[in-house]
């Protein structure tokens, strides 16, 4: 039996063309249960929360080498529609590109590693499984998306040994980086409560105002790292201070401020509460304020130290584009942070310098290159 | 030729029944006009700005004893008008007290003057000038108030030899305080502008929230002074900080804050704001951000050293109520800020305890007092 090779463009634009803006499903999951039900996967819608997501295995469960691809089919909201130059769910191909919203983050390249599946199954079918979760809550909260699949798997005892996320990672050229890591990331709102009263007799209040001030030096100021084997220096940016006092006369009674911490493998969310309570209890010390914090943890840092997974990534990506890819830890937060709990994971995929923006786009012949090489990585790693 | 002495709680309450809230002259100028010039005295009215103002002279301009007495009929608005017990210009006498707006704030005060001033010329006419320099812009921006009045009096040639502020000056029981200085007071509004950017990456952007953090810290910790022979420490209160951030992934482009100082004569207004802009330009050239500020100068200090003046005043208070006046540069700011640059002035007046308060009130016995007080002063200066 033969099968005539999925395209991944077409089955990108047809995926552009479902409106699936967070939390909207939009079609896109339906398509691809219908796809991949065809070619023999079982699929499993695993929804959750009002989030559509879709969990697919080819071969038997729990085999000893099943190979995972992770993505989302949501997308964020268009932006100002007037400015885009074509519609942005109209899938148009011109000068080469594939133009909508989605088509670089990450439609083509769910559609590419769908498509390598697909044919592979058909073509020469592994030795073990190929597990596809694909949520449609990425760009949101992420609180029912991929962590719902991974929830979901658990408790059926459904298992990858190795995953690849194709979050689009190469920052301007196809085949220049891998992420083998990210660094985590927190948010603090920190409030501190002092005694109001009048500027003339400040003695007689507690002014919350140059107790923050101090606090942000602080926290501000301090090096958290200088960077770990595999990670650039961790960051801490405090993104707001406010008061909301429009008079002279009075000192205020509160004062807040906003932090944001992206951190390496030299520390956990944990650590890093820690080291900011400190920093409270101090300034509630010196300066009788009181000192509460909210904290929101994002994502832990992951790392998969340099080893098979991206050796035998680092291979395709160079057969395929001429490209030797570099292992990079650089950039935001994707939902690797929650895979890494289950299995070795790497992230690679296409260009992704349009994503988010107006006129996103992608180049058509990568989306095809992008197929090669994870058909390569899924021949690779069951040979 | 004798008088009736003129009854200051009988003029005090005619002049609470005018509705004078700053910037209305509510017919307060005009009672005390007709009341002064029936009395001998040569009235002006000096309005400017939309501010109504008057001018009183008994006596030969440039005289060269010349004693003066300031006050202002304008009063703060009522407040919650429910909440008072009595109509609020009303003058309801009940309970040995006077009550209404600007009962102590200071319609008495301008009462207690003028009927001094008015007896005296009638029954025994001074060797030298009496000038009444009463306002109707005190409680508000103080632009066209009393500066208007002492301008005027600068293109005429009117002078005076001391004066008396008629402000409430009393904390809590009559007599108890003399004033005879004032901390000065400016605001400054910061300004700090650097580059938007992303949390992840700071490098790139460049924080304007860290770097106020660091000069208000620099700023509200800074000792001005520890005081002087006079004066109580200079105090700064940063009231507020303001960024608007309401996102955790941006860096803001720009960081606000407000800054009150309350001087006492160690300072001017120009060493402080020199002393602030070179912590902005530190700031500046440490962080890379562009700093800017706006300040406004309430007043200077002033300080009438103790002498004549106030040894005269304080003769009279204890002769009059047995309690020695302390000799004080505490509170906020007064017109007494305008009157130093004119000639000698203190500040004596009643209890000031409920003024800009809801049911503001007056002991009826303290404002006979206080016309005696003042009247006392008038013979000891013109002996
Ligand atoms: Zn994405
Ligand atoms: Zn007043």
């Amino acid at each position: 039996m033969t099968h005539a090779p999925l395209d991944p463009v077409d089955l990108t634009a047809k995926l552009i063309r479902c409106a699936s803006v967070t939390p909207d499903e939009g079609g896109a999951l339906v398509l691809l249960e219908q796809v991949l039900s065809e070619a023999g996967f079982a699929c499993t819608r695993v929804d959750r929360g009002g989030v559509a997501n879709l969990f697919a295995r080819w071969g038997d469960k729990g085999a000893n080498r099943s190979f995972g691809f992770n993505g989302h089919t949501d997308v964020v909201p268009v932006g100002d529609e007037a400015a885009w130059s074509v519609p942005p769910f109209g899938a148009v191909e011109k000068d080469g590109q594939l133009w909508g919203r989605g088509a670089t983050d990450m439609k083509s390249g769910v559609a590419a590693f769908v498509a390598a599946a697909v044919d592979m199954v058909q073509e020469a079918p592994p030795e073990g499984a190929i597990i596809l979760t694909i949520t449609g809550d990425e760009e949101g909260d992420a609180v029912d998306g991929t962590t719902a699949l991974l929830d979901w798997m658990q408790r059926e005892g459904e298992r990858m040994t190795a995953c690849l996320v194709g979050e689009p990672t190469c920052p301007t050229h196809m085949g220049e980086m891998i992420k083998i890591g990210r660094r985590g990331s927190l948010s603090a709102w920190i409030t501190l409560t002092g005694v109001q009263g009048h500027s003339a007799y400040p003695h007689r209040a507690v002014n919350p105002v140059p107790a923050m001030a101090r606090l942000v030096d602080r926290l501000a100021s301090h090096e958290l790292d200088t960077g770990t084997a595999h990670f650039d220096p961790s960051t801490l940016a405090v993104v707001t201070i406010d008061t909301g006092n429009p008079t002279t006369n009075v000192i205020p009674a509160q004062c807040r401020a906003t932090v944001n911490i992206r951190f390496n493998d030299a520390h956990s969310s944990q650590s890093l509460i820690g080291w900011m309570q400190s920093e409270l209890d101090r300034i509630a010390e010196e300066t009788g304020v009181t000192a509460a914090m909210e904290v929101k943890v994002s994502g832990e840092s992951f790392l998969t130290p340099p080893g098979e997974l991206s050796e035998m990534v680092t291979k395709a990506v160079e057969a395929e584009t001429g490209v030797r890819p570099e292992l990079s830890t650089s950039g935001g937060t994707s939902d690797a942070r929650f895979v890494k709990d289950h299995c070795p994971v790497v992230e690679f995929g296409l260009v992704g310098k349009t994503m988010h923006q107006v006129d996103e786009r992608v180049e058509v012949a990568q989306i095809r290159q992008l197929k090669a090489i994870y058909a390569r990585i899924l021949k690779d790693y069951f040979a």
